[in-house]
């Protein structure tokens, strides 16, 4: 039984990494008992933690100067800590839908927050001035409630945050344009429970500001994210996937295959007339692929979604807050199951011409 | 190869609970997929978040007005989280050691703390009053580090607050007593990576206190827990534990097992002329028993421990704060696991003798 996983996350990972995953809590390291019930203080679970800092660096070719933490409580929880830990008095927050307006409303209980929005969420905000006092200056990577995306590494003048939880991995990244990266890793990475970072050291320490102890980056720094006990699965796993990655070619390799996936599908939807992208074609995600029936098909909506799961495909459905269709099309995904979904679209528009 | 593990945490769990997952992990209710792939909007998934809630009552028979959340972050963010919400000026501390200690270091970043604390570590205080004007008085139930547990649900006229971290489900508790009680479950509930919470509601929203959203229990009581994503495999690991707390019998179960265990190694403890309990008896925790060598013989810890090691038990060294050994005995450890512990106590006598 193939199943096809669109789900927007937690969402489809390397088989391989499961599969490793399953091994070590039968017998972890060949320690006669399972990863679930290993101390993190164990020299075998140090040293997995160990891999997994090491392969992330290598991966996305971290420079001197950053740390990587695996730390909990996901992106939402790296909402507040961000500004705890980085404001002083202002920061930009680019504001491109639902993660960013999370991200401003915690912003906003510890200053100042310049909340920069376009006319709409179908585009990426463009043309701004980037005030050039600004503590820091805050943008939402991938946006997977919407299907927008920004995947260029930019340069606005002040230290760059970036939400990255659900596009790290598909492609490289230009760390050394950043202060600090993060994001819940249960999309390209691991299953939902452990929350990455990247952060340039000398951006902390600069606000005065008292920050509760597992709040606070420069904790989880020095105890390499081991200053309480971490979420061993997940850090498990995310080593697992981060080694597939790295046999696959490492992330250029992923960023082809996820380009040639989204162009794949982003083309049936452009072609055929009984769906329409939702997008602007600039800013669409690699991602996500947000789209809906026409508007005068608009009914045949939930026939699609029922096609779609007749044909062993999960998760096709948009976000609650927007409706429609999303394709979530994670390094993991096969382009096998791209081309499952764009025969669905083909054969519902023949069945229904 | 059968492992006796004896680890403080994270440590062992029911074999039947890791089975299920391992079997969750290969295909999630029969949804096709992996349990590390699978939405947590899906409905499976709900259902488990449900399935776990209710049992968790049902197993502590938690009182109406209460409600169990599964965060992240560990007992560590509720150092912080506690006083963020329950804290409007002052607070009492029972202060009995490592975990203690960490509370109180959090709380004095919101109030006044009266810290109570005792003339050392291998007791808890007795005789002491509480300021009947304090917004809450907290304890840490069981002290991993010095092996001091308080097994009993008392009354100190204010709200009370329980770390229960490693010994929740060890015996029936009084819930009614406690304001709130937290604890990271990896103990004697699932793998490392998921925080409970037993919080009355009617504490809540009294201090005027801005709070960031994540660290709010009102932001995780209406979207039952899962305001953000929660950590699908812990949380669905910690379900099945708790099933099989259910199948052997409930909390007086545990309780009564535990207790044998725990008299089985004490006893030997107080008869072994080579070793030493380091606790005041009235005060020694049921779950993590700890122990030195007699001071004529202390240069032998080395041998015992690599004596312990041969004979297929990990876990035994004590914390490295304090030395000598621990030996932890949670719900799943076998009456069976202490018995090799014993024997091998009375081995090393009759060997060094």
């Amino acid at each position: 039984m193939t199943k096809h996983n669109f789900y927007a996350g937690p969402s489809i990972l390397p088989q391989e990494a499961i599969d490793e995953t399953i091994k070590a809590l039968q017998n972890f390291a060949n320690t006669g008992i399972s990863l679930a019930s290993i101390s993190h203080r164990s020299k075998q679970f140090d040293a997995v933690m160990d891999q997994a800092v090491a392969i992330f660096k290598e991966l996305l070719n971290v420079p001197e100067g950053y740390h990587v933490l695996f730390l909990q409580g996901g992106a939402s929880t790296q909402f507040a800590m961000v500004p705890y830990n980085l404001m002083k008095k202002k920061a930009v927050y680019l504001n491109t839908g639902t993660w960013s307006k999370k991200a401003i409303a915690e912003a906003k209980l510890f200053g100042e927050v310049v909340d920069i929005k376009g006319e709409d969420w179908y585009s990426i905000p463009k043309n701004f001035e980037v005030p050039q006092d600004a503590d820091y200056m805050h943008i939402t990577s991938n946006n997977t409630v919407m299907g927008t995306e920004i995947r260029t590494d930019n340069d606005y003048g002040v230290p760059l945050v970036a939400d990255m939880s659900s596009d790290i991995f598909s492609r490289p990244v230009d760390v050394s344009k950043y202060a600090l990266i993060y994001g819940g890793a249960q999309k390209n990475l691991a299953p939902s429970g452990v929350t990455f970072v990247i952060v340039r050291e000398d951006v902390l320490g600069k606000t005065g500001r008292e920050i509760p102890t597992m709040l606070d980056y420069r904790t989880h720094i020095p105890k390499k994210s081991m200053f309480n006990t971490p979420p061993v699965i997940p850090i498990y796993t995310a080593l697992q996937t981060m080694k597939w990655i790295k046999s696959q070619g490492g992330v250029e390799v992923m960023k082809k295959r996820n380009e040639e996936k989204a162009a794949t599908l982003y083309a049936e939807i452009d072609r055929n007339p009984l769906f329409r992208g939702t997008v602007a074609k600039e800013d669409r995600s690699v991602m996500n692929v947000c789209f809906v029936m026409e508007d005068k098909y608009k009914e045949l909506e939930a026939d699609f979604l029922a096609y779609c799961t007749e044909r062993d495909m999960l998760g096709v459905k948009g976000h609650r807050s927007v409706g429609g269709f999303r394709a979530s099309l994670y390094n993991a995904l096969p382009l096998e199951s791209v081309k499952v979904l764009v025969k669905a679209m083909q054969d519902f528009e023949a069945e229904k011409a």
